[in-house]
């Protein structure tokens, strides 16, 4: 005789929760304009007054390294009649709004306006560009749109060390000193939730992923990585890399361990990131949502600088993305049928899955 | 001195009512999601396992061809994680869903499963595929998303009654024998409900229909067929069949009587079917509303089977089909006017429709 | 010691104003199908019978020249099932509608219909075209659909009045007796009112407006023409005429003074209506709002009869518009930034604006 087994199949989200305009609206509001979002490689703002314009939640942007050296963020609009004041990327002294040249200083101050020298009651501070908290971690900048910006450690980092069990673990791919090799971007017809749900199970890997299962067996199983704390999945004996064919890859990053060679290893850091660790590149993916059917998802690509001929190595979770951005493409209108009503079902293998969920509904409270 | 007349003008519906999303969607719910609907061609689904996906209402339904050579209907979504099981039109001994590939026989039940033996409190029938009501009738799959689908004769079959008299009459044609010689698709940007009144009345036929009206003199006077129950319009003498510049069609269907030859028949079947009786063969409208202001027609031809060189009989209601179409269309933005708000007059040829409007606020009520 | 200043700054109208679709209901309803909008060059009507399809607010109406010389307007909706009875422009004895044929005087009285002689109780003006407000002035067709029209010598002769001191001074220029030399339709991704704000001020014509600044130097000092009730901006001493590189335009019109001479004045009527006057050329722009971010503009240049060669003059205005359009393009996504909320600002020389800004907040109210 056996204590009676916890069921198998425990319930999703309702259906409407990845279809309704009210929820997705509340998900910019209380998720996506608080929480840290990772919205910029640092790789692509090197120089003193790099700057990019970016989007997160719902609001422009602008990325701008400063003189000292430091990354800063400011919403992007001027002070004046809301004008973008900078268009994608590029490298300027100072940043001015391209309609009436009122101009900001890399630190977001206004410096100069056409006759501004007229208008003495204009604070130089009081209408200067508003601040957007940032911080700069694993090559990317970070930013939040909270009044009062939730604890990096407790959000991102804690994602991470609940995951492998440390940030030392992370670390020691040196992820800031690596180089693009490649950015995809796919815009995935698809609720967000719907790609992070996918991304955290690998039940479904023996049925779209067969390049993958060939370089990661244990996968065939149904058991994502990230299902076991600290656990990387190990490559296959005949695999020579991480590769779409096997063949080898790379040198092991130089402070990659003996423990985490051939093994992979996938982190979700909420709300939108996703790190893919190998022993010779690192992926990174970041979504924006643009509507309740709709999520951008760019992934990097990151390789030590001076490598070449990285296309094998990009080939195999580039045809991932497409394998699991079609899945999450086919899930969306099911999430509109009576018959999702109440939400589906995950699998043992899926149940913490429902950890996410709870963490959006809390979110959302 | 004479009793005073009815008046010769009737309103019709006001202009909300082809205009207003909330409309829409209750006309969804009640009327689409309730009837009986026409969604799939017989024909295309001959051999046991043959699939095809199409829409019924707002849910994605399944039509599939048991190995007992029943059809049946299921909400084409998966009761796992939500995804669409079936694409396109196919052929499958199983219906498996290509996401986790939880997969189902052709009768719904689910019958295997990544891990399935170790989840033995899942159930196979509680989660089978959500089945919906199927008819097959005139060659057509017929389904209803009702809880308790309304009586088939009491709807379908009666709105034929009303406009031949009898069921014998369509019967004779022998629809679910024919072929398809052609279909055409057609994407009207207007409401269901022009488009159904459009069909209903004849009294613009004189106006925009020059080919109809050469086959179909009676046409002229603007009294639609379907005005007198039983009354089919005679060819006119001149016109050896009923294609678009009168040349001989083909021969006569072989229940066809003799009272049916060279007659031309228009039946509504509410909400979203018309059929076009001639001696040689049947013409099937099948609408699916996809907005306020959009509707999708398909239409088939269907010959005796082997028939070849349909062209000519085609292209007479292609051409009716594309006339009508653009009056639909040309008469949509006039909804959302202040000219439109209590709607437009019916004239005596058409009060008919009335009873149309009676059907569908009565639906919504 | 001085008395404390005016400040420098004052409000704009907040952000939710450019991007509301409430808002933009409402300015449709109480501005744009209450004002008197200028919706057609009367010189595109000029025979009995010639009818030109527009839109006013959001409603189809058909301009259209009577037997006795007059313009009058309609709803473009037949009165019987509410098709669109006129198609862009053309020439008709009478307008017949292309779906059942219901046929209107240029008067708009129902004139004939199919069967129309056997309904005796169908009154020809009961069921005519609905007449719309209609004034000829200065060469264009405006229209109100208001249920009383506002007086059009106190709404858009009241605002050329405020402007240029008196009527007289637009007059001169006899702008009816002027033949178009070019018209330019541009599809602009801005709300309305940002487009009225871009043409009310010149702060902004220093930094986007070379060509424009060249002509009018007094342009770089950012205080638009129109600021001062009467002032036209002189043109530069080195420019021969109002052209993109200074080059002589044509003669001057007949009745311009020796003081409107070598001078441009800017002229906003409210709603939609921009007009601009150079000594041989008249400038006419007509704004239809198509949604809170999208509105058509229709630019029209002006000459006097006969004149050809205009390629210069044309290209000089074309700049300009497309230097303000894409300035009123980069603005409208910072409306819906939580930094424009509360809005913008407006310096010294924009103050101007605020008297618009009331404008609409009274309209709406």
């Amino acid at each position: 005789m056996t204590v009676p087994a916890a069921p198998s199949l425990v319930p999703t989200l309702p259906g409407a929760a990845y279809t309704d305009p009210g929820v997705f609206a509340r998900e910019q509001e209380r998720i996506f304009e608080r929480s840290w979002t990772c919205v910029a490689l640092a790789a692509d703002l090197v120089a003193p007054g790099s700057f990019q314009a970016v989007t997160a939640g719902r609001e422009p942007v602008v990325v701008v390294r400063g003189r000292d050296g430091r990354l800063r963020a400011f919403l992007n609009v001027c002070r004046h009649r809301g004008a973008r004041v900078c268009d994608g990327t590029g490298q300027a002294r100072r940043l001015q709004c391209p309609y009436h040249a009122w101009t900001y200083s890399l630190t977001g101050e206004l410096i100069a306006a056409p006759n501004l020298a007229a208008m003495p009651d204009v604070g130089r501070e009081e209408f200067g560009l508003r601040p957007v908290a940032l911080r700069e971690w694993l090559g990317y900048a970070w930013v939040s749109l909270a009044a009062q910006a939730p604890s990096f450690e407790d959000t991102v980092q804690a994602d991470v060390v609940t995951r492998l069990g440390d940030l030392a673990a992370i670390e020691r791919y040196g992820v800031a000193d690596l180089a693009l090799g490649k950015r995809i971007s796919y815009d995935v017809p698809a609720n967000w939730k719907l790609i992070v749900e996918n991304f955290m199970e690998c039940y479904h890997c023996a049925t779209i992923h067969p390049e993958l299962v060939g370089v990661l067996p244990e996968f065939a199983e149904g058991l994502a990585a990230q299902y076991f704390v600290g656990h990387g999945a190990a490559f296959a004996p005949d695999a020579a890399g991480f590769t779409v064919d096997g063949r080898a890859g790379f040198e092991r990053l130089p402070g990659v361990t003996e423990e985490q060679d051939r093994r992979y290893y996938a982190i979700t850091i909420r709300p939108q990131v996703f790190v893919n660790l190998v022993p010779d590149h690192v992926i990174v993916h970041r979504m924006t949502p643009l509507a309740p059917d709709r999520t951008l998802v760019d992934c990097d690509w990151l390789f030590a600088p001076g490598v070449t001929g990285v296309d094998a190595s990009v080939e195999l979770f580039h045809r991932v993305n497409e394998q699991d951005f079609a899945a999450c493409a086919r899930t969306q209108p099911g999430m509109s049928s009576r018959s999702y009503r109440d939400g589906g079902v995950l699998v043992p293998s899926e149940h913490h899955i429902g950890d996410f969920h709870r963490w959006v509904t809390d979110a959302l409270a």
